[in-house]
């Protein structure tokens, strides 16, 4: 275990995210240039959103399929804005088989050179869209309504843990309907699905809004996302849903037949999000000590740490600490931290970069009083609790308050850098001096979207959902033309 | 939905078996060389497949983590045995972005050219021991226990769905070790596991046994397999358990420091099972009706098919078969197929074909008498069952009795096509003749096990680990040299 201290936020909050994530065991870099190895406590993190994620798919009424890592490259050129997004950072599988080369190393075998390159996907609505070409031939088909969880590649050239990577894991929901109401509506839903998953688990407080044009997904007609802050003021994209219209049916030219007989182009949607979420949970609620994380996604939600000093001490008290962890056990995930030759600071120190919610510490003086001491990670004086038949519900009730406060406590954060401004020198001025969202009345124009962009480095994070009937009767922060929208800016990972 | 005929398993078993796999809709043709599109009904699946086998991995202590899709050319090359076994069927990544052609068309971009090409995992021994190099130091970090579910790639040259495909999914363990004793009880220990799981989750009886020299991993000491028997009497390497010795820790030169301060290899276990499983579940149990599958992996079951004529049935069928969908909702995955305009013959008829364990009819009369109708998949006389509170309990019981007759079922054809020979020529009359299992005392020689191969497709599939004492004095069915092995002969996907 490293005894480092954690660089602060308020020095770099970039390299202090960079060690929160090392002394937290989450991931390690990997020997493949802008790829990741998530550690299992890292990978405990996905889980837990992988298994809530799903049950809400599942209550929507989606199922889940598994289509080819491989995409053929003739597919991605077939939608011609969704080439011009991806053709430029795809990994391309070009041979079948090594050989051994003239200086007795490896090198691609010429004769297995393939015809067609194969791109890694980069995402899969062009397989996706073609197989729906072989199973959609009526309305009785539709919706139909799957998801994939799969990993995809996306060649970047910066990368930065979980947030922008060059692997990274996902799901992606792809669905088929009769008409664009439905697709919109289930793109809408879908956006929900997530808003509420990151309230409710990640607590994790999002914006819900529109993309512009520039900022749209490759292909589709609408992008519709949801925005967070960190606590450095920067947003992340933290999940989008797309209303693709029929973009992709025509370019695979899926149609089906109505109920009264004519063919008709399918209109779908897709809805991504990735392992970019656990980035985002981290910046959203970590400090100097280290991680924290939510409970419901913590790996560990309660560690018990057993203290004895002489070696008569050591049966009773484990004892004792076993009898709570097996009383938690099946209510919570718990773990008892009983090594040997390991001094309790230490372990506390370890569970607390670790970001674990609860410790129970247990010495003699518990085990005679029949209770435990309880720390929390998120701060505040250590308290007794016995251990009793009362003892499931005290730590359900700890756990559940903690949820909730860090939620209110991201929101109140998210609230107070939230800025009206009404003019371009005060969002550079915000930007130079402390940072945040800001809402200006905006004039829907991409050429001047660039050059803020350029300028300040702030883009359009979305429209958002509420609140645009305050552009009426404004003029552009910008442009001064008359406001089209409520626009809201931010520099962004 | 299709009214095809399917291909009898007498006939044609290859051909029954694609039927049997596109009339259940559990996998489609992808338009990528060798891949499969796994469709939403198989897919399920794979999900109760890796639910079960999640939970058995983490009660024998293990944690999921998640290394990189591609790994370094010269990381395959560091382990002698394992570069050849793999380099003739891997996919190679070569470059990071397609340009426009001259032709108008895409091409990979020369000037994106990797230094080195990346292999796209077939397994990830060599990535995983150059992380567990930088992980591990001290025998305090051991034994490591990880696991990860992934898809790899293997560039296969005949492929066949679920049992050979050039991508496929699966779950890798990786195990390190303080001594070669752990690791050997490691190895041991995930074989049972396997076992275990295919005995009473896939009502797949599976012989344990060890891989001769020339059918062992590719840098491997031992190979443990479990070897079940198709209903054509051929073999299905259903999953694989190694014990890696040092290997991999001297090719990435691994060592941790003892207690008594010396430095020391690490040693190693492999294990995985894969989608294989599926088309191995499909080949014990179907029947030329279509998919049989056990109930604790079908994703549907229990059916209800309302039945109704006239207009004023209608509304009572559909409540009552709502009430008792409601009923056993949470207890079982359950589907109410109240599809209109479709005749309660397709339904059944499609149900079939897709494996449903049960199949509840109800009509005016059931609804007057409380009751329903109950088919099993597995065939016998339909009958009656109350609709009250026993309900739950009798459809257990149903499904519980099924899931164990399919067992037996499939034990005693096996038993039943399992031959003890003493001769070659024996060999050789049964291959040609109905086919199985040869059990047969053996002298352990690889010439002899290729002569074979060579000369009637037979391949030992492995040595069982029990009844190897019946070698003893008898001697081997080819070269009648003195025996060292009972070994299992026969042929095999």
């Amino acid at each position: 275990m490293s005894k480092h201290t954690l660089t602060a936020r308020s020095d770099n909050y970039s390299e202090w995210y960079q060690d929160v994530i090392s002394e937290a065991d989450l991931i390690d870099k990997s020997p493949v240039r802008g790829c990741m190895v998530i550690r299992p406590h890292g990978y405990a993190v996905w889980e837990a959103i992988q298994s809530d994620l799903d049950r809400r798919f599942k209550e929507t009424g989606h199922v889940n399929a598994y289509f080819p890592l491989f995409i053929p490259q003739s597919f991605l050129a077939k939608e011609a804005e969704h080439v011009e997004g991806f053709a430029k950072e795809c990994a391309l599988v070009t041979h079948h088989r090594l050989r051994t080369s003239q200086d007795g190393g490896l090198e691609p075998d010429p004769a297995s050179k393939l015809d067609e390159p194969l791109v890694v996907r980069p995402t899969s609505e062009t397989i996706i869209w073609h197989m729906y070409g072989r199973w959609i031939k009526s309305w009785r088909d539709l919706p139909l309504l799957i998801n994939q969880w799969a990993n995809v590649v996306r060649w970047e050239m910066r990368t930065r843990p979980f947030l922008r990577t060059a692997e990274f894991l996902w799901q992606e929901g792809h669905t088929a309907h009769a008409n664009a109401q439905e697709a919109q509506e289930e793109a809408n839903r879908m956006l929900k699905v997530y808003r509420d998953f990151c309230y409710e688990t990640l607590a994790m407080p999002v914006i819900c809004g529109v993309k512009t044009a520039s900022e749209r997904f490759a292909g589709a007609v609408n992008t519709y996302t949801i925005e967070a802050m960190m606590q450095n003021g920067w947003a992340l994209q933290a999940g989008t849903s797309h209303f693709l219209g029929q973009n992709f049916a025509k370019a695979f030219d899926v149609t089906f037949q109505d109920a009264d007989g004519s063919q008709t182009h399918v209109w779908a949607t897709s809805w991504g999000v990735s392992t970019r979420l656990i980035g985002g949970t981290i910046m959203t609620h970590s400090d100097d000590t280290g991680l924290i994380l939510p409970p419901k996604v913590a790996p560990i939600q309660v560690v018990i740490v057993p203290i004895w000093r002489k070696a008569h001490e050591k049966q009773t008290v484990c004892d004792f600490a076993d009898k709570v962890a097996n009383a938690l056990k099946g209510n919570f995930r718990v773990r008892l931290d009983d090594r040997e030759k390991m001094k309790p600071g230490a372990k506390y120190f370890e569970w607390e970069r670790k970001g674990v919610p609860i410790r129970l510490e247990i010495g003699p003086r518990d085990v005679t009083s029949n209770s435990a001491f309880c720390a929390k990670r998120t701060g505040g004086k250590k308290f007794g609790i016995p251990v009793d038949g009362s003892l499931v519900e005290t730590i359900r009730s700890e756990l559940d308050s903690m949820q909730e406060g860090l939620l209110q406590a991201a929101i109140e954060r998210r609230d107070a850098n939230m800025h009206k401004l009404t003019t371009y020198a005060q969002l550079k001025e915000l930007l130079d001096d402390q940072g945040g969202f800001a809402l200006v009345p905006w004039c829907d124009d991409a050429e001047n979207e660039a050059e803020i962009k350029t300028d300040c480095k702030a883009t359009i994070r979305c429209y958002p959902l509420e609140g645009q009937e305050e552009a009426k009767g404004q003029n552009c922060f910008y442009s001064q033309r008359p406001a089209t929208h409520m626009a809201l800016f931010a520099r962004a990972y």
